[in-house]
């Protein structure tokens, strides 16, 4: 595994995206860097106060002609390579996604931190996703030996690992195992696998919040003492890595070989199996 | 079933989120809103070219202190309830909300257009459920005979029916079943089931334009083609119920009753057996 950004040791950025510092996810956020930023540097990235615009839109990094547009082509990897590839290697990427992506390179641990809303992230957050992860900087490259781009597990942000502090709504029946939610860890499959083990980070446990609305002030000092308690420990929790695509697992098909896990149809299928 | 707000029928809202006229997107819009126009009356939500601004701030709302903005709880069933339903009852809500609200209000059959972008819908779109489906107005009423908020296939816009239609860089087996991005059906499954479910909105199968970066001159104009040929028969298409909360499957514990499909944990459980 190579990456081409290598993080700097004992470094995090926290990203928050919750639009009110009186609220439970405003505690949880700013006691959580401070019980991180004890044996860690940690930078933030607090959406809603820096104003952060999610609304990927290429034709305002174009100034020609509206023909000669970026977006003719929709598809690569996460369906936005041919839309800003081309942006990121002529260096006209805005200013904010451009101070996004060196705080990024330079993080070896990343907090996503947000409210569950429609049972994913807020907006924001997902705009974050689409504008600051430009081909060229977080995929893209190819693998060397194998020819083809490196991702899942393999990106251009290797070598990091990433903490999800999720609130909900809801209780843990409903968005357990079997939940009439669907359970968390299959909601949020499309960021803690689509994006995050994409770029090659590693995804931690999920910090879950469950019955966010209805904690109580006593229940809240647990909540936030619970996740500092959590942060403190990070350096001895073991990962929870997907299969990575270089290993073989999805060779010929695209999809998982038939001799693993044979019939199970579950998002489950793509834990890399422990031990 | 009820419904808060009764459609009118043979109309239909086409919500589009993709940047460029000239994209592959942009063809399927226009030509799909052609082909639709053909049998009903067809409204739009072109939301890059409304400028719609997908970020929910419920401190744009509320004109007092800071310490008397809504945001203190963060949950409810979709995580918004406490932040907006307040905003809903006292008619607070911004113009452009209450715009896309009637729309809504209106439309029989709801079309949802967008590249997927990370694994999901773009910010702009995720932000108009964020924003949009208010409670109060998608969902929060009760049921008058459970004496519970209506939701999963009774919510505020029951009787309506939706087609979402995705296009994606990758080919069939990379996003079809145990494919290494995950299936689409569960990837999206935050949208068919908790957004659109949650609020009483049968969603039909897929339309899934794959490997669309690659598919030449000609692969557009059967792209085109055959979303339009589809279009024309939807009334004849079954929609694709998922279970309904009030039928009892999700009795006392908010999870899968054990008695059913025992032993799965697939997001393919909560879809409704046929027959």
């Amino acid at each position: 595994m190579t990456t081409a950004h290598p993080p700097t040791p004992g470094t995090a950025l926290w990203v928050h995206a919750h639009p009110s510092r009186s609220s439970l996810n405003g505690r949880l956020f700013r006691e959580g860097v401070r019980a991180l930023s004890a044996d860690r540097e940690v930078v933030t990235s607090d959406l809603y106060a820096q104003g952060f615009d999610p609304v990927l839109d290429p034709r305002a990094l174009s100034g020609g002609s509206p023909g000669a547009a970026p977006g003719e082509r929709t598809g690569g990897p996460a369906g936005l390579a041919d839309l800003l590839g081309d942006a990121h290697a002529r260096g006209r990427l805005p200013a904010d996604v451009v101070g996004e992506q060196a705080k990024l390179a330079r993080a070896e641990l990343l907090v996503l931190q947000f409210p569950l809303w429609w049972y994913g992230p807020p907006a924001i957050l997902k705009g974050w996703f689409d504008r600051v992860l430009t081909a060229g900087f977080a995929f893209g490259d190819l693998d060397p030996e194998l020819g083809v781009p490196r991702r899942y597990g393999d990106g251009g942000l290797a070598g990091r690992r990433a903490l999800v502090v999720v609130t909900a709504g809801e209780d843990a029946g409903s968005i357990g195992p079997r939940g009439v939610s669907g359970d968390l860890e299959s909601l949020l499959f499309p960021l803690t696998h689509g994006v995050l083990w994409y770029v090659g980070v590693e995804p931690l446990d999920l910090h879950v919040v469950h019955d966010a609305d209805a904690l109580g002030a006593a229940g809240v000092e647990r909540e936030v003492e619970r996740l500092a308690r959590r942060l403190r420990t990070l350096d001895a929790e073991p990962g929870r890595p997907y299969r990575r695509l270089r290993d073989g697992d999805y060779r010929d098909t695209r999809a998982l070989r038939a001799d693993l896990l044979p019939g199970r149809t579950d998002l489950g299928i793509h834990r890399l199996p422990a031990g």
